[in-house]
């Protein structure tokens, strides 16, 4: 019998590449996938790469922002240069693998824009809305929950949640700003610093009944990401960082490193978290 | 008043990105966004990208196939190599503007591949099941008509409706199928090639009852294609194509430049027009 081909293929995340990997694995070809390395966290990719994994696709991946560091340096006159960030400063995280990988692999790119002496700006913009406050944190749900709701840890921890389009009128701020120069803009405006036990106080007075809460401890959370397959573990893992470590607020943003966007853009009406959930109600 | 930076974007249209470009256009950055080809003519991004198109947003390409064709001749090894077709033949239409010019791309990476003295076979794999026949053809929906049905031209022309899982089976049995090389695939099988009134007949009878029927006639089509914005103006000029000319019908397979997938893999149990719909009714 002769040997099944090996097929490669490119774009085979989108409409109808998504049957023919899922063809060619399920066939027992040698099946591989060439992705940019930022489609494997991309949060609308990751139920189709999920799939591929257990189908035992391989991926090779290309690390796109170390070739546009490339093209920037050759082109030579790239004002100001913002990476693929919007997530917690990847310098501050203390993450368990695999979102530890996911970080560092994001701080590579840091340090080598840095090393080519590219102008920068790093955009850490915290939580999107649309993902974790619509849901009031919740896995697999689009609405807020109603009668019960899960807390990672203790519920202590501050995170920062926002809105995706002030963080894009604050991202396009920055981009000619002399003040956000080789900084790092933190979108951390103080009406959107919360914990997850006020969080959830604050909704249950909006809806006027109380929630029961389910506590997941550390150590039981840290066992759950153990035994998660991709991209359940990810998701698990940035959400220890950030809600069980506080990652995105546990340290104080330095004049010599960074700059905030609600402090440094004043004029921009942001939507607090208390408005956002009267929206939800 | 200092000039407003010039923004290039890469990953434009992704979750974030997009707010994005839409906070630096309407802010009056002139904006500009690095796509590939092949992301211009995506219906999944059709939206996003004629929302930025009303924006005044520039679009940079990136003809990715052409790219992919230096890579294979470079490496050498690769023994079959399948371009993004999936849709009509392109060598066989007689297409308007906008679609034209598409589809003239498409012939120009068969081009390409030819004169480099590439492996390949190209699938002509007609419409997917799940934009097209799910919805009877009509715009703007999700599911099948039940009052009133819109039919461009007389209604005659016969088009080809497969379901993306069978046109992957096929494509992934032609990939190491000596008879596919340097060969056109057509997904062609006799249950799914139907004219518009006869699947509208066919709907009708299991659904129990008529439908108002509204002709379009030829030349109001394309009124309406020349006043059309993108990405409408695509996907009108496409359907004038296969609906009004016939294009996926009104030539015969030729053995010298083609192969259909039905009768070179009998063993592949299809799903007809017929059995597709009795699932919708």
């Amino acid at each position: 019998m002769a040997e099944k081909s090996k097929n490669l293929f490119i774009g085979g995340t989108g409409y109808i590449g998504k049957y023919l990997v899922e063809a060619s694995a399920q066939s027992g070809h040698p099946t591989f996938l060439l992705v940019r390395e930022s489609t494997l966290s991309n949060p609308e990719k990751s139920t189709v790469i999920g799939k591929f994994k257990t189908l035992g696709v391989r991926f090779l991946t290309l690390l796109d922002q170390v070739r546009i560091i490339s093209a920037i340096k050759e082109a030579g006159n790239i004002k100001r240069f913002l990476p693929s960030e919007f997530g917690s400063d990847v310098d501050h995280v203390n993450a368990v693998e695999p979102a530890k990988t996911a970080f560092a692999s994001k701080a590579k790119v840091r340090r080598a824009i840095e090393s080519e002496g590219i102008p920068f700006t790093y955009v850490s913009s915290n939580l999107f809305n649309g993902i974790f406050l619509a849901t009031l944190t919740q896995l697999g749900t689009t609405a807020p929950p109603r009668d019960k709701v899960v807390i990672f840890g203790d519920g202590n921890p501050k995170a920062i949640f926002n809105t995706e389009e002030e963080i894009a009128t604050y991202t396009i701020k920055a981009v000619d700003d002399p003040r956000t120069l080789n900084k790092i803009l933190y979108v951390r405006p103080p009406g959107n610093t919360i914990s997850l036990n006020d969080l959830v106080s604050m909704w249950e007075k909006k809806i006027g009944h109380t929630l029961e809460r389910v506590y997941i401890s550390e150590e039981q959370l840290l066992k759950n990401i153990q035994e998660s397959a991709t991209p359940m573990g990810v998701v698990l893992s940035i959400r220890h960082s950030v809600f069980v470590k506080g990652d995105q607020t546990n340290f104080e943003i330095e004049p010599s490193f960074g700059v905030e966007a609600s402090e440094l853009y004043p004029e921009v009406k942001y939507t607090t978290v208390d408005e956002y959930l009267n929206k939800l109600v």
